[in-house]
């Protein structure tokens, strides 16, 4: 793959060049901030790329390979390897197909097309690329010029890793804690009392009824503003339809406490006052306050049994009730004002919807193209959609969503692809091109930087 | 931004000159009749623009700009202005920096990039213009060659200032008044029997159940009629995914007169009812029935108090039931044969299947992008989509839903994007060159300008 | 039009004669096994086109044409060609203009645009051109490289004109019959129970509860794949939303057969039942089974009763509920394991969740793009949907869902804009040359082919 292959004119080209020298601000990711602290030096390309990468099983998946070349416990990383290359030759137009050969070029120095036959040379050449270097977590995000990353922690986590990084003068990047609310939400799953029994030895607060959940995550909250957290997050398949009122949430609360069953009805009225709640909450503390929309998790039972979460078969949720998220969306201002909310959506078939609700509420604004829509095309439409319904200008451009210390190669293609579509737009003369560059500025680096301080 | 921004070759530039010396057919919109008939000069380009133009404020909303700026009423023309400035500085892609420019070049002959380093110079020119030129609503409309106007009136609307502007003969364009049945059939609002009583005084008939209220429904489409009147509207929330009979729509509708709060379902089935009788009527007429699908009014309830309706918090319903949508047409077609009924949805994720369900029925048309889809993309997905699922060659084209005497630069826009589309399929060898100048003419002028007369 | 109007680039040029040269695998059709074995000449184009093609009807009655010159029985074949003609004038952008046109280069020898002016001459060039060379459907599959064709049978066919056909040694291309279960699955039309007897017949097994019912179908499968069916088929309008249990099922069903009313939820529950069980069956066969999802059947109910089934009012339904769709593969995998199954969804809306979904389950695909879907636009999108959310090195490419002979331009048609796609990558550096040709004879040819030995 060229490099800069998205990049098409002459204008975007110099666009390019400046956004591409701008800081990474990550403000949504899953590395794990014990990690970063430890830095272990990776031992080769298999385990970076496959140990963990369910984007890459997926690919695997429907490229018609065996399970056991996937997650299987017998095959070593060469051979998955050597099978993700097959699959990854045919998988023209997929993101995967960008990304890889984006990160052999960047981190590896690899311009070579991936594929069964240079899979061999390719796995050897990256290998002693890796242990010349000694490529660890730390040069990685050093290399990739991030200024700051947020990672995606559970309310009752000590965040002592946080702390650690924080202690550590040698890290210049600035690592933050995200309020990541699902095991709090999912009220429904097996083990969700222990869970709150957890939360109420770590908030010091004992958890029996809604006013004190409330009081339990508030203190939490302040535990976690304390240790520079800014972001908040919650990514449930279910988005409230309603919102019940306390007297109601407080009894299913108290239900759920006491092993009852409730109804799928009493479950979103609970949430759907939870989720007044806690973004009053972010709205006082000032925080970024993000949803994720539209997701299944676990869809196919058999693999999330073998494998567990986060194995590779979530997917795409049916669209977002728009009416039930103006409610909520108003009910939060009526009572609080809104926090700064990023709202996403996995069904790219209500995102102009969701754009254009969000233009009716002041603060609000639609997230970068999420995950399984984090491709090329996905990533032009969510730029076009937000500048069609929204404001460009107002853009919280990139983050990763990942896993994977390689995956700040994202941002660079997130970056061609933005300066890409305004240069077009400019040299079309559709855009003025003297603002152009602090457009790109604000999107890539400004505005979420200006707001995380 | 370039003049013909849009036009990307050269046979493109050729169509675009035939479109570009057609008049305008500006089948429905929000243009006053009452503001026609006084033709008040304007004062400044700031009350032009922004004292009631609501995608502005949007705009100015999603940039973060203080609500003060926006609609305040302690800040003036200029001040806003200026904000307005610095918000579509930054509004790259957005229709309003298309429109925007589009407009200052048109009407003020501004050729400049407006932005908060311009906007002082652009204001004054463009008031010294307005003062120079004695810039009116009349004038616009001349210089924009405008043939036909279709407001939207209410159907207890006395129809005076249509009464005066037809009797004016220095009015060359037409102007006719538009059935717009939404006050009749927002049953559960606040004030409505007092609506209804109204609509008996105005039509001499005594809405006492669904029999009176049908009948003083045809007595004022016979005067609108009388007035000129060839196309009606409907652009309520709801779409009825049902049809009462009669005897259940009387007895609902007798519950309505007389206080009494009704469900979603009876309302759905009442209005079902209706929707079969006044497109019967229409029928009857020959008329044009225009209807406007999935949009939530109102959707942030603060400002919506504050500001009152068509404030900008409006948005995109969640996608029309297309059963329901089928069940509809077929049986409006059952009962009476299908007027000329033209579709609009403001969620774009049904509109092929929209386009596809007219293809079913004759008489039946998908419309313009509509509202928040009306922008460049939005406008080419249209023009693509009608042309896969129906026929091009039928569609009625442009139409403003403004309330701006400046918005016929929109048609200009339209007719730019549909020429540069038709202008690349002939290029590419697609489409047929010497049938593309007519067919032009059809979309842009002619169709419309036939169902009308 | 001019011949590959689709490709633009050096590279899709090459790619394209590639696949221009590969041999055809219809792999879904309607063409009858009859027509191909008594392969009567065509007498005239008007009959050829119009005498059952209603893609082209639903394009005259969006045109306005009088369906007189439609489906009328008084007016001529010449007549009904000469209307078409003008309907398809103005028809840019629709896949007919660029089907007939690609037809008559391809089949007639015609190169000229057809429209009002040039009709008749076309009419009597054509119809030359059909006499002379004596024109019929083995002689156009011949002319068309076809290697195999899977027909639509209904699952009570004798197959006696596949036998024939199999005893036919100078018929080379292999012609196969599918399983289409539609009519045992539409269990609440008029004439179910006699279709019951009738399967009863055929099948040797008296149906009167869930048990026969299964073994009936079962036999059936038995004969039909021993006269070499390798795909299955399903295309009614409804997706079960849940899956009964075989006690639920087996009385829901008798009271089918006693004449009794069921209600949605009884029928749906009963129909996910059978879902899961014939999908076991294929996957015992090792069969392709195909799933096509979202359409209304009949929209236009006057039509529909004048004209019979397949008149062209059918239309794009709802999207599916992904919840339904992700419940029914897991339940097939868990009981049984998956067979090879396709997803065709008639809404564009929800094809990237679907293509998503799949990539949670192995051997499930995403199918081209479907009947309305079936247009240069739809087909990039279905393309870059699958290479986006699965892997295009697995898609299965084109099939065409005709009952005309002449719709393997069609295939051309898919060839042109696939390579064009793949080249343009290629030509930005987006993909790998090397890998291009052997990718687009995957998907042209080699994927689908293997998947039927």
């Amino acid at each position: 793959m060229k490099q800069m292959a998205f990049i098409t004119n002459s204008v975007s080209k110099k666009l390019y060049r400046t956004a591409k020298a701008l800081p990474i601000v990550d403000y949504h990711c899953h590395l794990s901030p014990k990690e970063i602290y430890e830095d272990h030096p990776f031992s080769n390309i298999g385990e970076i790329w496959l140990s963990g990468d369910h984007y890459k099983w997926r690919l695997m998946r429907t490229a018609g390979i065996d399970e056991a070349y996937i997650t299987g416990k017998e095959t070593s990383y060469k051979e998955k390897f050597l099978k993700y290359a097959e699959a990854l030759e045919f998988a023209a137009g997929h993101p995967l197909y960008h990304w890889s050969h984006m990160e052999l070029a960047k981190y590896f120095g690899i311009h070579t097309p991936l594929n069964k036959a240079s899979a061999e040379a390719i796995w050897d050449e990256a290998n002693a690329h890796i242990a010349k270097t000694g490529m660890s977590p730390r040069k990685l995000i050093a290399q990739s010029n991030v200024a700051i990353i947020c990672t995606t922690d559970d309310i009752i986590d000590d965040l002592s890793w946080h702390e650690r990084i924080a202690a550590d003068t040698t890290i210049t990047t600035r690592v933050l804690p995200s309020f990541r609310t699902d095991n709090v939400m999912l009220m429904r799953r097996e083990g969700y009392v222990d869970y709150i029994q957890k939360l109420s030895a770590v908030s010091g607060v004992e958890v029996v009824d809604l006013r004190t959940l409330k009081q339990a995550i508030a203190n939490r909250l302040d535990f976690f503003v304390d240790h520079g957290c800014r972001c908040s997050d919650v990514g449930i398949p279910t988005f409230p339809n309603r919102i019940a009122d306390d007297t109601e949430s407080n009894e299913v609360f108290r239900s759920i406490l006491a092993g009852k069953l409730i109804s799928d009805d009493e479950y979103g009225g609970l949430i759907g006052n939870l989720y007044v709640y806690v973004n009053g909450l972010y709205k006082e503390k000032n925080m970024i306050s993000q949803w994720h929309l539209a997701v299944v998790r676990n869809a196919n039972s058999i693999l999330a049994e073998q494998l567990g979460a986060d194995c590779g078969v979530d997917c795409v949720g049916n669209t977002v009730d728009g009416n039930a998220l103006i409610r909520m969306l108003d009910a939060i201002n009526v009572r609080s004002g809104l926090p700064k909310v990023v709202i996403y959506s996995l069904n790219e078939a209500n995102i102009a919807q969701i754009a254009c609700i969000t233009a009716a509420f002041p603060n609000v604004r639609a997230g970068a193209a999420w995950w399984f829509c984090d491709h090329k095309r996905g990533i032009e439409d969510e730029i076009k959609t937000i500048s069609e319904n929204a404001s460009l200008g107002s853009f919280y451009g990139m983050l990763t969503d990942s896993r994977s210390f390689l995956s700040y190669a994202r941002h660079d293609y997130f970056r061609q692809i933005l300066c890409n579509l305004i240069g077009e737009w400019v040299q079309r003369g559709e855009y003025d091109g003297a603002s152009a560059k602090r457009l790109v500025t604000k999107i890539c680096y400004m505005n979420i930087k200006e707001d995380l301080v």
